[in-house]
């Protein structure tokens, strides 16, 4: 048995790994163990540690690392203190493979781990392209460190190539993330909007999702751009569920904003939308607006019109189902209008391309795990060049 | 004033560092503090920290991070402490600038110092190649972290560009380890002798210099390895001058390895050789010895013979001076002697060609840290493939 | 000169110590440097550095610290971290005399750091006792670790006494947090509503103070605990300002239940009220509701009548001034309405006697660090008992 | 079955803890883990967590933190890095007790770690005095945080008392340190001189064991201190064994002294003497010669005449079998003839009184742990005053 310990810091990667932890521990030659750590852990990001309880999964270690803190340091400082736990774990379990996901700072903290202490680490979502944010600085140094690729586009696999890696360290298998949209159980859009407590009356109307994070490098201006998205949400009077933004630097005046607004009638917010609810919401909304990197990774596959506000997520790879705005009050609902009524665009959307592979992701992952051949090419990397 | 803040951790380091802080120090639009770290703190390596003091650089924090250990952990905890510090440092002092060389664990700490907290970075000496070590790993991590590099040859630049940097960002300023090799004064043959207590008899001998560290990869085998190099000498029998390894995990089988042979009669053993002696040493050898960079960097500026024992170092650009062999006692044995007495390889030396700059590169660093315009284009990189 | 580097983690310790910083800055022959640290940084608990910026200190290092979590390990593993970044500032700055105050983790890090490093501690608050409650330990072990001690009280100073400390290291110097309501200018009561923006019609009305915070060893019911409270808040609807807990384990849920009745009509919230409207609001309430030490510590010396629910302060020595009482809706505003319409309590409270000096402590604190001998004798420690 | 999880950082506590280990291990009630830190996981400080592995314990986390350092500083920031591993540790095995002896950093870290994570604490060795040392304030503090005390004589216990803590958590066990004494098996003299290498001739002659530690006031003296005690070893010429210093700050000095002496004909020097050999030299010698706690602990259980230079261990509780002398190599050679020669002193050493204990201590500290009520009480102290 090959052992994976894989790390996760917070709801929306976890979201995208619960499928690939499943492949993993399903796997006759593979057993997982998880070191949970970041904002999983914080009463203020729902403490998401609960989840992967009940999921069944092995925790190896909780490592409390978020601090309470909007500077630009604060999550550094508390990727040290992770990087710290992450060692006596890792030092205890003696774990075959080192498995993460994304560009977060647990990426870089694993990916390190893994080149230091001459482990194989095994990097979900290397290659992708974001513009504007610390993110992309980390997602390729994440790559250079770590020693297995799975990018979830072939465009992504191929920037891993350039980059220099070598070709038997890439599996484009596709997105994870998808593979839970194939996977949950459906509900009906009557107990759905039950369990928000939405009105029967307001059944007929188009369901709008909202997940807007901050920028780093615009952690400053967090309030005010989520102020916009909250006055179009006024206007629009829509049924709408509103999902918190993630632990990172700025966070604060986003939630700020929200909370200023938390009186709107038709407006529900969460910390944290359970997994049931929540793919059952993204099945019945009309649109999804923020700058979620679910409106480019998995909105697609769902056939869900996408609105992005703002720098975040610009120049990455998406699919036809996307619009990207400024934050303006006017523009977001000129464009919610365009997402719910223009029939060219839901045509669009409804016949768009999906690049981001069929679901079945997490198997694949599991199957590269359980079979490459662990030895000195896998530890020794070479750069391709020359 | 641009106030530029350089990380050190370690004696090699400074070596090569102190004629580029110099300059900075000089220059009218800049201003230095260094964030000492590491190996620079412990009393067992020297506690090289008084030379950073007694060159009159101003500390900005002295920052103990080195653990007393040998793991293959050891050295990523070191970095975890070291980091907590450093965001310490730059969150009082406030630069304009980091700056840090090569590709250990400050090199990593500082350039995700730098990525999260929006200060740009110089990195000096990216785009290097070596093989079997977790060193590469992370030299070309800290190239997609950081925003300004300092290749020190045409062929390291080359590669940076490969790896989707900008080209605005990239300045082949040679390797400032040669500046001070230019710029250190001279002392004779008899001083130097003296300085050592070698008999002056031994005078017209060959002066043989070692300086052997481990390999990441290899740290079980540093002892035995060392062993090889020392029974070599033990038959040599010229007078030697050996320098202790650096902190790295494993150091301690090397460090074993010395002790045992400590009592050859012509050997000297330094955890720290000071500068104006290390540096006139370097230009009275007849052959330098081990696998430090020195070989490969520096050694073809001073026309000086190198033998490289084992795997680090290999691979990488070197000039017409140096010989890769095994960890054999008879092989080194005769390999010293081919650098001694045989005149087609010392012709070959003398002639060779040197790829890394002209003893000019501090210069060359200063003006860039002056000059080049901080915006958000510095900030934000993008790579460069599409 | 002496230099004296005080360590603050928290507004109500600030509170407090903001007179004591400034009668050492004011003194010739002592300078100030302060380490802030723990929740002052935090934006969720009012980023009370800005506070102590402005009033003009010299910030040695701000070491972010505080976790965002809410286990019973949260806060031990934010004074490792302070404890890291507390050494770093004290081997930079090279005080004479380290400073804390009272009983929470930058009091145990702060002793710590005197005792291994040499440095003469001086300890505001030992040989207090409260009940149920980590802070006792802590307090306790701190008066065992620190050099110098400034109890507030006889009974206090004769607790650390018996505790067997030296009679030299022992100064009964008063609680300093009396000075700011001696020193703090005056405000009508017109301009205070006004600042609260309440209605002039309910300036005849009497005004309550609520300040609650969260029992290490009660965390769990913290939310239940401040419901009994806020229950009671809404029956009287009386004019009411409220301050939020400090950051320790549980606030959460007190905060939480704060935030459910936040509406009530006469109600202000604050995460941080500033000094000189604090200390007015005092001055003018007619009734303090909670379980803060100031209704111990101050109240009987502004003649203030307490209501202080549940056993937090419960066995600590106090004035006249206080009624103690159960988390019981009914019994909190019952014992609200005798504080402000029972005029035998009403003399007891005025007549009352204040154990907790003159306001004139920092004066007294500034002069022993000025005066008093650093030697041999200040540094090792001898237990009374033989 | 209630889990113990103890915490040892060095040689020296695990030569007193391993035999009460093994009473938790064995008894039927109880489980054991144990934290493993400090000087056990350095090379350089022989390793030992071997030989606990060896010993067949559970090892709950291995939590490296010594600093490579020689700081004032070096011992607590380790002490901050070991108690961020040990939270980690605690949170994961969610012990019923915490264990620990003396008053070194993970004293002071693992009652912290009880106090604030509510975990009830044993320490080991609370009440003893020693002068001129850090370890007093802490080991005092130590007592003040922790839950239960098994002190190792009745003065001690007496101590406990005074310092105001309730009498049902005090338990007099004597010292455990002398449980190994009278547990490890026997080796003749002759096995014993033969393993060390001794010369045959030797045997007649009278064995001299030396341990030395620095004292953390006197860091900066370590080296002249040892090397009195090297050049008197030089004169007296017996044959004798020497075991490293700890790990404190100063040891380095220390550890110079010893190396510069190393070729003495009659000399062997040990970072560590197996448990085996170490209990017989002790046995089979005539004279311990240093400053270790062994001199006043165990050496009157084994009517061992005792030497201790300088001021560590002066003004703590003796026996009759130790002389107190300067660091003089005069006085330190005329100190041990009179051990060695003198017909008085050694009857008064062999009819001498011990007051720690009969060798029974583990299975009292075992039965304890067994048995002591787990409640409210055991875990809010009360201090006794009033």
């Amino acid at each position: 048995m090959r052992k994976v310990l894989a790390v996760t810091g917070i709801r929306s990667e976890y979201d995208i790994l619960s499928s690939v932890f499943k492949a993993i521990d399903d796997h006759p030659d593979l057993c997982l163990e998880i070191c949970v750590t970041g904002a999983h852990l914080a009463a203020s990001f729902g403490e998401t540690v609960k989840q992967i309880r009940a999921d069944g999964f092995t925790i190896a270690d909780e490592v409390e690392s978020l601090i309470n803190g909007d500077r630009k340091s604060s999550r550094l400082r508390g990727a040290a203190i992770q990087l710290l736990g992450m060692i006596q774990c890792a030092e205890r379990t003696q774990p075959d493979f080192l498995l993460v996901l994304g560009d977060r700072e647990e990426s870089l903290t694993t990916a390190a781990l893994g080149a230091y202490m001459d482990i194989p680490t095994a990097h979900i979502g290397g290659g992708d392209k974001v513009i504007g944010n610390v993110d992309d600085q980390v997602r390729h140094a994440v790559t250079k460190l770590a020693h297995i690729h799975f990018p979830t586009s072939a465009l992504s696999a191929e920037r891993i190539l350039k980059l220099g890696e070598e070709p038997f360290r890439i599996f484009n298998v596709g997105n994870p993330g998808l593979d839970r949209f194939r996977n949950t159980p459906s509900i009906s859009r009557e107990e759905l909007f039950a369990w928000y407590g939405f009105a029967p009356t307001l059944m007929e109307q188009p369901l709008i999702m909202v997940i807007q994070h901050v920028i780093s490098s615009e952690a400053e201006l967090g309030h005010e751009q989520m102020k916009a998205t909250m006055e179009a949400l006024k206007e629009l009077a829509y049924p709408t569920v509103l999902s918190y933004p993630n632990s990172d630097a700025g966070s604060s005046g986003i939630i700020r904003a929200i909370e200023e607004y938390s009186s709107l009638p038709n407006l529900r917010t969460f910390r944290n939308v359970p997994r049931l609810e929540f793919v059952n919401t993204l099945r019945q909304a009309s649109c999804l607006l923020g700058n979620s990197s679910l409106g480019v990774l998995e909105a697609p596959f769902l056939k869900l019109p996408t609105i992005n506000v703002g720098n975040r997520q610009k120049g990455r790879l998406h699919g036809d189902n996307i619009i990207f705005i400024d934050h303006e009050p006017k523009v977001i609902v000129e464009a919610v209008k365009l997402c719910l009524f223009d029939e060219n665009f839901k045509r669009q959307v409804a016949e768009g391309h999906n690049p981001f592979g069929d679901g079945h992701s997490s198997e694949k992952i599991a199957k590269v795990l359980a079979e490459i051949q662990i030895d000195q090419k896998l530890l020794f990397k070479e750069l391709t060049y020359e």
